[in-house]
């Protein structure tokens, strides 16, 4: 079987300037022009390949080569294409684009599935819309509620369902979304490391035992605003002052975990009315909590919880905090673990088993299927910036070792 | 002389919905659709009355009632009428407004002036757009170089010169604004006291004697991004948290201080990629730091430089420190003062001499011209919010008291 490693390099280089934001900078936010056109851009290679395309309410796309005995289960494998704000290339396409260029080795090595094949675009993994990601994959495995998921709203206060309503017209059906277990036969997705081990240790591939858990906490700090020269300081409750020390906060019970693979993050910091000489009245923060250990994150998201209130009542403002998602990790299943240790070797490329620290949709197809995932190197561990760097011949591995494994499992 | 009270208010309630924002918010951000409109708005309220009306390079309105001895140097009034976001109806306005209607009165009282009277509307007393805020009146007193002025940049990148170039047309000809020393006779401004001391005592205008120095501070932090789930808390440098660490030590600049007037105010904190999954490599910091005290001022000043050094030299982090202002404290001319005292008790109004915290056009007004400055009061003190609200009642003393000053400087 021969990857064509050109043609792949090219179709993820073609896709980097659908973006709202010039190349090498990919920006792609769920239902941005940019999103559209690049679900509309891997639909055609989808139909170029004669895959059988259709699309769920929350628009995750399937694309199906159909095997020779339609009673069994397919075997699945996919990622995303959206990016979050002055994002690279790689995240989530190589597992896109890269099970484009394993089916075209498989059809063109002559090989005929007797599992379906089939290919998950899936809607919305990162975040940045509703704050919460994998949207797609969750309403999928059913561990988001449709009803829960069309509230969601952005930043603007649009809701999914009027996103949704939008797009496609009607009132959307969610429900038909859900999947039930078993439905899969298995399901593997290949993926850039987004850490740096792999490079570090000269490592070709990743194999992927289990998921780390994430949970997300969104913080909206009402305070008093006013004249940021009347006001004296001994009258003020500064929304943004209360959101600084929340912030601080989150670090220090993230370095202070027992877990060493504790990792909290403010990434989302939003002030009002945000001119020089007023004083913030309003502060809007999202707050990702993960950890491998499930009973030490939930440690760590129980403390930043407790300073919230104890910042906020000291400084009299006030705190809405809602859970956005709080995740199980996800476990791996050892046969294909197995597999996929199995077929590396037998490729010849060198791996090591692995825990996956970002999150990904395969922690939620998890839930309804055997699963695993290919992890290959990126350069020094680097994502979820411009300068995100995979090597074609990473990249190559990785989809022949994809490819291989997809071989197996629907002979 | 009768102030036309109901004609004022309805004026000012008129000038709400020339706003980017729904009433009662006024937003009306310097050179936006607002603003444009609410500059043309005036211009014809100034026609209405006859006056003379010009316009300078930088977009400073003139409107001039031309006295009967055209070598004596006119009196001038006036304030602004940009308003920074989610911003009130009475901050700039009253004093613009309240102009026209004291010039109304003067007009029904058959007075005729010796000196010519001049309102001014001043450009960009907020400084929402470039950071810095009186700007026209900073170009008047020649206390801001006009290259400086032009090379001014906005969040979008876009420089004052930019800006001219598209509203007027051709190269902009700011040095022709600035105005010499002595080319007015006096300059009084009427204005709300955007603090809670008249409110609270129940007095019904202030005399301010001197104005509070503001300086305001620019910092860009750099730091670095990556995957909030993948980059372990030691390797981190992100941006936010230096930022969050600046901001409150701005804060404990200000209460540290001996002086009990020090305030200080991070206003703009925006952060890059701003994603829930993304550690921040970037945030946008503006501090604004006042006292009515130079030396405590520029002594918080500095004690916050030195922390940002410190703080991002910890966090490896790089800042990039740019002071936009750093201005003197203005005395207000004390002939001035006295006159406004004495006008005040003779229409029977409890007055109180008073220092200014907010800063104002009449803080540079005051490098070219003997200067003062009429507060009224506004209700708990409350500025730079959709629930600044100022009497009828109070508007109209504060008027009638403009009315009477200009009539015995005019005379």
């Amino acid at each position: 079987m021969q990857i064509e490693s050109e043609w792949l390099q090219q179709q993820i280089d073609s896709l980097v300037v659908i973006s709202e934001e010039p190349a090498p900078v990919v920006t792609r936010i769920l239902f941005s022009d940019a999103d559209l056109r690049a679900r509309e851009h891997v639909r055609r290679l989808c139909h170029d390949l004669q895959l059988k395309v259709t699309e769920d309410a929350v628009g995750n796309i399937f694309a199906r080569w159909p095997g020779s005995d339609p009673e069994l289960p397919p075997i699945a494998t996919g990622s995303h294409i959206d990016a979050i704000p002055n994002a690279g290339r790689y995240d989530g396409v190589v597992g896109v684009l890269g099970a484009l260029a394993a089916l075209r080795a498989l059809r063109a090595s002559n090989f005929s599935p007797r599992h379906s094949i089939e290919l998950i675009v899936f809607t919305s993994e990162e975040p940045t819309r509703f704050g919460i990601g994998c949207l797609g994959s969750r309403l999928i495995s059913g561990a988001l509620e449709p009803e829960h998921a069309l509230a969601l709203t952005d930043v603007d206060g649009n809701s999914l369902r009027r996103w949704l309503e939008a797009i496609y017209g009607g009132e959307p059906t969610l429900r038909s979304v859900a999947k039930p277990k078993g439905c899969y036969a298995g399901f593997v997705e290949l993926h850039i490391e987004q850490g740096p081990l792999l490079d570090r240790a000269g490592i070709e591939i990743g194999v992927v035992e289990s998921i780390a858990a994430p949970a997300t906490l969104r913080v909206q700090i009402t305070g008093e605003g006013g004249h940021a020269g009347a006001v004296l300081m001994s009258d003020r409750h500064d929304a943004l002052l209360a959101g600084a020390e929340i912030a601080l906060s989150v670090e220090q019970a993230a370095r202070e975990s027992h877990s060493r693979d504790a990792v909290a993050t403010t990434g989302v910091f939003r002030i009002q009315p945000g001119a020089v000489n007023s004083v913030p009245f309003r502060a809007d923060l999202e707050i990702d909590i993960r950890d491998t250990n499930l009973s030490a994150r939930d440690a760590t998201l129980e403390k930043i919880q407790t300073e919230i209130t104890t910042i906020c009542h000291r400084r009299r403002v006030s705190a809405a905090t809602v859970i956005l998602n709080q995740d199980a990790p996800a476990v791996c299943d050892p046969a294909l673990v197995k597999i996929l240790e199995q077929s590396a070797a037998s490729l010849g490329f060198s791996s090591l088993r692995m825990v996956s620290r970002a999150y990904h949709d395969a922690l939620f197809m998890a839930q309804i299927s055997p699963t695993a995932m290919i992890f290959i190197p990126c350069r020094d561990g680097i994502s979820h910036r411009p300068d995100e760097f995979a090597s074609t011949e990473a990249i190559r591995r990785g989809t022949q070792l994809l490819a291989e494994v997809l071989r197996k499992l629907a002979a």
